[in-house]
C-alpha cells in the first residue's frame, strides 16, 4: 500500500557506483582517492574545475588486440584503394595490409598505422573523413568477437567515467590514436565530447571548395601523442595538469608521471590485461600494448594496478 | 510590510542581458540568435553540447593598442634580459624592442611577437613561464590608459560571455596571441577556463629533472592561430564547428566563413574599432587589427558589425 515508501527508502541505500568491479583495493582506491578530492572539509579537497582525468584509449578504454582498431580501419582503407596503387603490392606497410600480415603491421608500430592512414585518406576533407569512418565502424566486425568495436568497450570503465563525471570530473581520452578517428564515435559511445579528446593527428589544410571552406586533411603528420608526447598534448589542449590519470602500456607512462608529479592528492591506474579467456593476456613482451616498465613502475610508486581477470566481473557490455 | 513580495516582483520583470550594450541592431541580432537557437520549438534549435562558440581575445575582448599586449609583455622581457645578449643592440626585432620602436614591431607581426617571446623565454618550464606572465599582469600598466591590462577589456563583451554561458554555450578564446600567454589569466579575467583556450604556441619537450618531469618551453614555432590557422586550430582543439564567432580584423575571417558555413543557423560578428576618444579607432590601413576584408565581406553578408563608439555604452569596466 506505501509504494512510494517503499521505493523511496531504496534511495537512502548507498548505491555501488562500480557494479561490475569486485570488491578489493582497485575499486576501494578509485572510490577513496574521488571521496576524497570531492569532500570540502578534506585537506585534498580539489574545486571541480580542476578536476581533470585524463583517459587512454587503445587497451584503456576499449580492446586494441589482435591489433588496434584503427590499423583494421586503415587495412580495410588500403583494400578498397589498392586497384588505385598497384606499387602497393611490394611497399611496405601497404604490402603487409593486403596480405593480412598482422605481425608485420603490429611491428610498424603508431607510426605505421598513420602511414597508412595518411596514404588513404590525404586530400579528403575532416567531414568526409568523418563519414567514412563512421560507415566503417557501422559495419565492421572484430574477427575474434564477432561483434561491432565500439561494443568491445570496456563496462567497468564506462561505470567509471559515469562515476567520475557524477563527481563533476572533467574526462578526456589522450590516446595514440587518431584524433579525428576517435571524434566521430566518442561522444556517444564514451559520453565524451570531441573537444575533450586529445590524440595523434596528420595536419589540415583551410582552403575554399567551389566557394565554401573546408578542412582538407594532409599526408604530413602534425602531432605523435604517444609517450613524451602525451604530457605534451595533455598541456597543448587542457593547459592544466589531470589530477588522475588512467593507462594500460607503457606509453601512458609519462603521462602517469607528470599527473602524480602535480601537488596534491593525485590517482595513477593500469590496466593489466591479465584475461586470455575473457579478453586477452599481454604485457610485457606485446608489440600492442607493451607494459613492461609502466608496471615496474607502478609497483614501485604503489600506483593501482588493476588485475582484469580478478578485479572485473564483466568485460564488456552485455550484448 | 511585504519586502518579500515586492523583491519578488523586480524577477518578474525580465533583466537586460547586457545592460553595457545600447539598443541597435547589433544587440538585436545577438539576442534574437541566442533566443533563436536554445528555444527548443523552434526548427532552428540547437542542442547545448553544440552551442559552440568561439571569440578572438586581442582586438575583441581586451584592447590591442598601441600595441599587441603580449608585444608589450615581450619587451619587458627582452629589456631584463638585454645586459646577456649584447647582440640584442644591432639585431631586429630585439633593437625595436630595446628602443621602444613600435612601428617597427607591429610591422615584424604576430611572426616578429613569437620570435621575442622564443627568444626570451627558450628553456623555460611551463610552470616558470605562467609565473612570469602573472607577476607582469600584476605590476605592468598601459601607456595610455594607466591600468592594468587585464582591466582593459571590453565590459560588452564581458556581458555577452556571460550571457552566452547562461544560455549553456560554451565560449572559446581563439586567438593569435600566445597559449600560455593567455591561459594564466583568463579564467579569472573572463570566465574561460585553460582547456576552452586556443592560440599560437612555441614546442614543449617532456623531460627529466631532478627527477621530476617537466615541460620545457623550445625556440621553435608548433603553431600559428591566425587567419587560415583558425579554423585549423579550432578543429584541433574542438572537433566541432562554433555555432557563433565573434572577431574585429582580417584575421580573423576565415574562422567567421567556417563558421557560418555550418549547417543550421549561425552567427557572425566583427567589432569595429571606431572609437577614438574612449579608446582607438581603426581598420583598413593598421598595423595591428586591420580590418579590410572582413568589413567588406560582414557588409556582403550581412554579419553584424559593431559599431564601438554608438552601440556600446561603456568600453572598459568601471575603475
Amino acid at each position: 500500500m506505501r509504494p512510494s515508501f517503499l521505493s523511496g527508502c531504496s534511495a537512502l541505500v548507498p548505491k555501488d557506483p562500480l557494479p561490475s568491479w569486485n570488491e578489493g583495493p582497485a575499486k576501494n582506491n578509485i572510490i577513496e582517492f574521488v571521496s576524497t578530492v570531492t569532500n570540502p572539509s578534506n585537506p585534498a579537497y580539489v574545486p571541480p574545475a580542476e578536476r581533470i582525468a585524463t583517459l587512454d584509449n587503445d587497451g584503456t578504454l576499449w580492446s586494441e588486440r589482435p591489433v588496434y582498431f584503427q590499423l583494421l580501419f586503415a587495412i580495410d582503407q588500403v583494400k578498397a584503394l589498392a586497384s588505385q596503387h598497384p606499387e602497393w603490392k611490394t611497399t611496405q606497410p601497404f604490402q603487409a595490409a593486403l596480405e593480412n600480415d598482422m605481425q608485420a603491421l603490429a611491428a610498424s608500430g603508431e607510426h605505421g598505422l598513420l602511414e597508412l592512414v595518411m596514404a588513404t585518406h590525404a586530400g579528403n576533407t575532416t567531414e568526409e573523413f568523418a563519414g567514412i569512418v563512421k560507415e566503417w565502424l557501422a559495419t565492421a566486425k572484430h574477427p575474434k568477437f564477432n561483434r561491432p568495436y565500439t561494443e568491445l568497450v570496456y563496462q567497468p570503465m564506462l561505470e567509471l567515467l559515469t562515476y567520475l563525471r557524477a563527481n563533476e570530473f572533467k574526462t578526456f581520452i589522450v590516446s595514440g590514436g587518431g584524433i579525428e578517428f576517435m571524434r566521430p564515435w566518442v561522444e556517444q559511445v564514451y559520453g565524451i565530447p570531441p573537444e575533450q579528446v586529445i590524440g595523434s593527428s596528420i595536419k589540415t589544410k583551410f582552403e575554399m571548395r567551389d566557394g565554401k571552406p573546408v578542412l582538407v586533411r594532409l599526408p604530413e603528420i602534425n602531432f605523435i601523442d604517444d609517450k613524451e608526447g602525451k604530457p605534451v598534448g595533455i598541456n597543448q589542449h587542457i593547459g592544466r595538469r589531470p589530477i588522475a590519470a588512467f593507462g594500460n602500456s607503457d606509453g601512458d607512462l609519462q603521462m602517469l608521471q607528470w599527473t602524480v608529479a602535480g601537488v596534491g592528492k593525485r590517482f595513477a591506474l593500469i590496466l593489466h590485461h591479465t584475461d586470455a579467456q575473457r579478453e586477452y593476456a599481454y604485457d610485457r613482451d606485446s608489440h600492442i600494448g607493451k607494459l613492461d616498465k609502466a608496471l615496474d613502475i607502478a609497483q614501485q610508486k604503489g600506483w593501482t594496478v588493476v588485475d582484469m581477470k580478478n578485479d572485473w566481473k564483466v568485460i564488456y557490455p552485455a550484448q
